[in-house]
């Protein structure tokens, strides 16, 4: 019964995104982006997780603070819902985990009450992705039984009794907030007041995962005045408890070799990965701006021309893989294929030329050892003397 | 200065490998798994993610409750040691995140100690998984602005104080017991006796994220009982608190329509994944046992005959799809390439086979419409007279 197999309507996911960096985005994120129709997506979201998106997903963010109008949640709710009922796969991207700190039960409320199938594709939470980039345990063997995640913007909600931070201040360990640097001041004194240490250790740490990440070591009775003097804004988190003392200074993640260093990449677009990886990997915050793109002849005519009389030559002389891929591509376009080269001998020059013929499953018969025309030309000569 | 970059001695990678479903890994721990020479794995971890290992990698499950040794934290910190100072890239991977109850702390100590670089790569962890996958928020505007993790393991530590349950029970915000159920009489009495009311809502979810996946709802007082009377046993996560009375029953992840159904793929290996992922989206157990292996010929001196003689032919006919893999990739192997092709005309019998010629960027010149010898013999014998 295959009919059942597919659903009536469309499906929403809500997706955790993680804190930042795109390896932090699990493979189900992954795979729900890559079948979305539309990403509806918090402006925290780092813009390179977009990339995995559907080439052809509609990408709608829903606001900046300060910048652009944010949508409301009812709003939210309507496009989910909306969205989902026109039929489409709709992935509702949130920072970090859908289930902390997310209103997550608000759309989900929405989505179940139109009757359309959702699901939930949990994603690192920023209390443990932090700890992870500064090295340290949120809980411990001998410091930290447990630890609590709490919202520092409960304070600002007047609607509702404020937080009991007596119950905060005697929990028995580590307490992380999020989104606490804007009211750090409200709820660090609300802290004390509690009876909660002033020399108690915490970590503050911005925009954690990502090539900027920032840290400051402090006591509590100092998160105030430490945010304030280093201008700390959004996304924060704050970690407090004995598990920051055993943070390295710099942490692993700042003291790598690359870390703070901001590198240009130029290359062709689909040259980039290459370079980019691994300098990622040392720490680097690495920008990309295309200065070459690869693009098609303005007439195909003299390339056609010649892949008609292939018969007439004896060698075909590639230079680069993008000679390669695009004379490849263009016989396919022309309803021809790789038997159309049958008669001739395939010449490379470089590795990655030749690499990139064993793409589309040819072996060059000759490959220059000096990668310039001169070394080609003489080794042509060679072969045709003794042939 | 390339030499730079690669390190002197081996790297360690503390990975999170998330509830247990391997699509909640993260990409950068897929990174991490393709790059390992060795793995060392706790029992708990989903040998499916072991899957996504380097092939060559060494892979070492670190002991089985009851059932094999386990290793001492000691040996685990000498061995990641060992390895590291072996100029290894070790994979340490734990199930979900390792900055919880992971010991992660220990571990990350000695190779510090060491002098051997690390890395840790955050994981989701199981309070969040059992929150998505029960379709819940652990925290929520009107009901929790906080959620604390706390280990149910801690009560049978006797070399340190007894957890403080006082805090526990004014905690105000979801609670979450990892490890809790085999020590679920003594932590439930101590949270009751400190105040906590008995009609808590509560949620026991054992194996997360896995197909057979088991929730029991009850309240607080019912813990205890619930989990001897249904037997539970680890891995499975208690969740304390107003949010679980908003999970539907059954959740979304039990309510999939082949949730609880086992299903045995037999066919070849490399066929399984597009059936199988399909099923495991509709909640299946999908358990793989191939029953057809495609092997080569005993001998190929025949087929390589025929590819020497290619030019006495007019027709080349692929009726599978291993067919032309095989084909295409013996000809590599013998030093020849799909030009060898180049004076054939080719057909392929069913959508696979063409598919899988374009792959090898060949297009079939002949597709037969009924996928039968009979139905293609027609075809030639007519295309033959049109010629």
């Amino acid at each position: 019964m295959p009919s059942d197999l597919s659903p009536p309507v469309g499906k929403a996911y809500l997706v955790g995104a993680g804190p930042g960096d795109p390896g932090m985005l699990t493979l189900r994120g992954v795979e729900c982006l890559r079948r979305a129709d539309v990403v509806l997506y918090d402006y925290l979201v780092n813009r390179e997780i977009l990339r995995f998106a559907n080439e052809h997903a509609e990408q709608i963010c829903l606001g900046q603070h300060g910048k652009t109008r944010i949508w409301t949640q009812a709003e939210i709710n309507e496009a989910l819902v909306n969205r989902g009922l026109a039929g489409q796969q709709v992935v509702r991207l949130k920072g970090g985990d859908p289930t902390i700190f997310a209103r997550g039960s608000e759309e989900l409320g929405a989505l179940q009450a139109a009757g359309i199938p959702w699901e939930v594709v949990p994603g690192v939470t920023a209390a443990t992705a932090v700890a992870s980039c500064a090295g340290i345990s949120l809980t411990d063997r001998d410091q930290a039984s447990a630890v609590a995640l709490i919202t520092g913007q409960e304070s600002c909600d007047k609607r509702k009794p404020a937080m009991d931070y007596q119950g905060l201040a005697n929990f028995p360990g580590t307490l992380v907030f999020y989104m606490g640097v804007t009211t750090a001041r409200t709820w660090t004194r609300q802290l004390l007041l509690a009876g909660k240490s002033p020399d108690t250790a915490a970590a503050i740490v911005r925009r954690c995962s990502l090539p900027d990440q920032q840290t400051i070591y402090c006591r509590l009775d100092e998160i105030a005045d430490r945010v304030a003097a280093a201008e700390i804004r959004p996304p924060a988190m704050i970690i407090l408890g004995e598990v920051t003392r055993s943070m390295a200074h710099p942490c692993w993640f700042e003291g790598r070799p690359l870390f703070g260093v901001r590198i240009l990449i130029t290359r062709p677009l689909d040259q980039l990965d290459q370079l980019r990886q691994p300098l990622m990997e040392l720490g680097a915050d690495v920008l990309t701006h295309p200065m070459i793109r690869i693009d098609p002849p303005e007439s195909w005519a003299p390339v056609d021309q010649a892949c008609s009389d292939f018969s007439q030559y004896d060698w075909l002389v590639f230079s680069s893989a993008n000679g390669v891929r695009f004379l490849l591509d263009r016989l396919r376009a022309t309803g021809k294929d790789a038997r159309a080269l049958g008669n001739l001998r395939i010449a490379a020059i470089g590795p990655g030329t030749a690499r990139e013929l064993r793409r589309f499953h040819l072996d060059a018969d000759l490959q220059p050892g000096e990668f310039r025309a001169e070394s080609l030309a003489a080794e042509l000569v060679q072969g045709a003397a003794e042939q």
